[in-house]
């Protein structure tokens, strides 16, 4: 460390804040409410406790009356049992409550805890004749038409702190091993993958996207590689999670406009072995990281769903997951083609298709399987070209669930090459110069990947639509609030 | 915790996953390299090394040479030592390298550890009549002219380093008081802050925003408030870092077109105090991370200036900030005039000009200063009215630098007179119908902030544009790359 040394040229003001360092943000004294997760890890029988939340459920009997409190800290709530039915005579479904009353211990299976109450009081009434989020099950479709009140629902709560997890786990996994988060931006003059799918940006009072705001054509982002591709040459290790933008007119489950990516890149890297090694210890940690924190919301989407607790399993064991060329891809699929009568017949030298991704990942090997160095034509221009002169040094990774998870290479680094292809493939004069000027100062073999964050979401949680895993999905035709 | 409840119900296959909880993200085995930062930490001297890099600087004398090689791991990165000058001959400043050699105790001051070379090899050249980045002392307008070098300068790369802790910081703080992030939408429908400057989006194909790929008009949004206030009626405790966008056309260096936000929302919170000790709190231990995390880097800006040193040192100290009405703020103004002469005269029931907020920040308090309760007329619609009928419960956080850094108010939660506010503000009919029923369901007194995640940076490091702070700057006229 050096700042033992720098502290020799410090101001003097600042030397008192050095020596605070064991300053622990957890200080009481905020005056925030506990949350009911804390109320149960961490309350004892008898304890005198004050809880908020919303009442999920109300059950009224002739000498007492039950209701399920939650407040999004946990899947199941707290159970308040009010010895006379009185109390619970203001309470409905979606009320705002205050509960004062004595912790016990839950005879119920379900819950380990439940509160004896000696207090109830409404802070926020919900009309049960109108509250359009009833106790009885509402299939997902119906929940997206109310956005403003469905992350009460059991299901998208479990998927929000599912989501919340994950994302920690990406974070942790990635500063664990030295890489820095960069801000990469939203708006950029580089369209260079979006093809006609990018949304552009206009101000108000003009029409005319190139004479604008900015002076030129600005777009929302398609990916942060290149802007990555910046920062890993002065940082070695950098990534992004950030919202990708495509303006993509599908109406399936399987597409957002918005969504949001992890990208990473690595400088020094120099063969594709590597950066698949980092792509799968990403996957195994954040899994590892939610079955060790949102257990129980995992459990919710497990526990209906057998084949979805094997693939958890085996994206979390040490097992490396498999690993094949596109050659053998082809091969394979090939092979199966007799049986499994493909629409496309695989070929070598085309793409696969969704029916050859799936046949791979949900049959053939059942589990996550990297398939790489595919032939150059097929890919993009900036990926290395392997010695064979037909293939790149690349990589998909196909699961089962929403197939295609991630996407990467090894980045071309040789100035030349790299030029050559670029006014080649005929993008405007100039426009890649900054790209290109990184091989020319300092290059260094390197690659990097994207994920989209949905669509690992979707693997774990086995939910159909990313539209119910995303907080406020935009796509065609729908962008509510 | 349920989840040993739960574990009853679960597939077999899954119980061999929880069976394995203490997982380490840190196996070895991913073949990354090392960086620098963590060889001068936990290397010791006779260690046997190979270090990859970038030469900032190479010194040739007589019988011996040296190099500065840096990685971003670190302010200073390591000194690399040649006995045969001949090794250096391929060297310059900027190109990358592989160093092998063993590791010494250093005895400069300002490197703690130095390397003994018995191998250099140089991976990518740098050309040394074309490099952008020489090592004489560029000004920060220049190095923004070449974006895609600059986060190699010193400058950037420790404002780099340290607004990836800040964040950090910043997760820690809300994770450790039960807040969950929510990724609110970039994309919206509602506009209810942006008035005329906002972006429009739009496809490639379509001048006409409203009949466009979403069917109506979308911005890309100004807050992410109403879309946490949905989820804070879910979850209690919420927050979002993301990017906010404003078509602001000044050219000075204290606004973004896109930025980094901040945002909370606490429900079940009562009064404004309890959120003022949230925003204390959040400033605090996050300025008190990055003095734990990157104070190598803190040092690299607080050493050229007092003030700043003092600064830091007050906002981590345990006394509270100063805390003061609107209408105390006008009475101290008012007095102070006949000194400080204000081009406008501080008035009862205007907004606060610059000056007057940089008087009260940086002249009569020296330090972080809260404002709260605001005349109702000069704030916005959502903001709870106080008793008193002509305020309502606000509140500015004021610092020296950027003078106002974060906002936040108690939200109305009541829905006859919200409603009646919205309907005489004449906001498109039913746009806010969503927004209005959550307080129709279960609504809790509830409030919230939003600070310039950019202007906090600012205020840290005491750099005067924002232009300098994040990655890639966008502002009228310019977006590069």
């Amino acid at each position: 460390m050096l700042s033992s040394n720098s502290r020799l040229w410090l101001p003097r003001a600042y030397h008192a804040l050095t020596a605070q360092r064991k300053f622990s943000s957890k200080r009481p004294g905020l005056g925030l409410s506990e949350t009911l997760k804390s109320v149960i890890n961490t309350g004892a029988p008898g304890d005198n406790v004050k809880v908020t939340g919303w009442v999920r459920s109300v059950r009224m009997q002739k000498r007492i009356a039950f209701a399920e409190v939650v407040d999004g800290s946990t899947l199941r709530g707290i159970q308040i049992i009010m010895d006379d039915p009185q109390m619970a005579s203001d309470l409905s479904t979606g009320c705002s409550v205050e509960i004062t009353g004595k912790l016990a211990t839950s005879p119920g299976r379900e819950q380990s805890k439940e509160i004896q109450a000696t207090h109830v009081s409404v802070i926020g009434k919900s009309d049960p004749e109108s509250y359009p989020l009833q106790k009885k099950r509402h299939t997902l479709e119906f929940l997206r038409e109310i956005g403003y009140l469905r992350p009460r629902s059991q299901t998208i709560g479990a998927v929000t702190r599912l989501r919340d997890q994950a994302e920690i786990g990406l974070h942790k996994f990635f500063h664990d091993h030295d890489f820095m988060r960069i801000h990469t931006p939203a708006l950029t003059a580089n369209d260079c993958e979006g093809g006609g799918e990018t949304f552009n940006v206009v101000t108000a009072g003009t029409d005319h996207p190139e004479t604008g705001f900015f002076g030129k054509k600005v777009n929302l982002t398609v990916s942060g590689q290149l802007h990555l591709e910046v920062f890993a040459g002065a940082f070695k290790r950098v990534y992004n999670f950030n919202q990708s933008f495509r303006a993509e007119p599908s109406q399936t489950g399987r597409h957002l406009s918005e969504f949001w990516m992890l990208e990473a890149e690595c400088a020094f890297m120099n063969d594709l072995p590597t950066l698949v090694n980092v792509e799968e210890e990403m996957i195994r940690s954040t899994t590892q990281h939610i079955a060790d924190t949102a257990g129980t919301d995992l459990d919710f989407f497990l526990h209906k769903n057998e084949d979805l607790g094997k693939l958890v399993q085996r994206l979390t064991n040490t097992e490396p997951y498999a690993r094949i060329s596109y050659t053998e891809a082809i091969d394979i699929l090939q092979r199966a083609d007799a049986k499994a009568k493909f629409s496309f017949k695989p070929q070598w030298g085309q793409g696969l298709q969704s029916e050859h991704e799936r046949y791979l990942a949900t049959t053939h090997f059942a589990g996550p399987v990297f398939v790489t160095d595919y032939p150059a034509d097929i890919k993009s221009f900036y990926m290395l070209p392997n010695p064979d002169g037909r293939t790149v040094a690349c990589m998909d990774l196909l699961v089962p669930g929403p197939c295609e998870l991630l996407g990467g290479s090894l980045r071309d680094h040789a100035y030349q090459r790299l030029k050559s292809k670029v006014e080649s493939l005929g993008f405007e004069e100039g426009s890649l110069d900054w790209y290109l000027d990184l091989r020319k100062y300092g290059s260094t073999p390197h690659g990097g990947f994207g994920m989209g964050f949905e669509r690992y979401i979707q693997m774990i949680t086995g939910l159909e639509s990313v539209r119910d895993i995303i907080p406020f999905p935009r796509h065609a035709g729908r962008c509510q609030y």
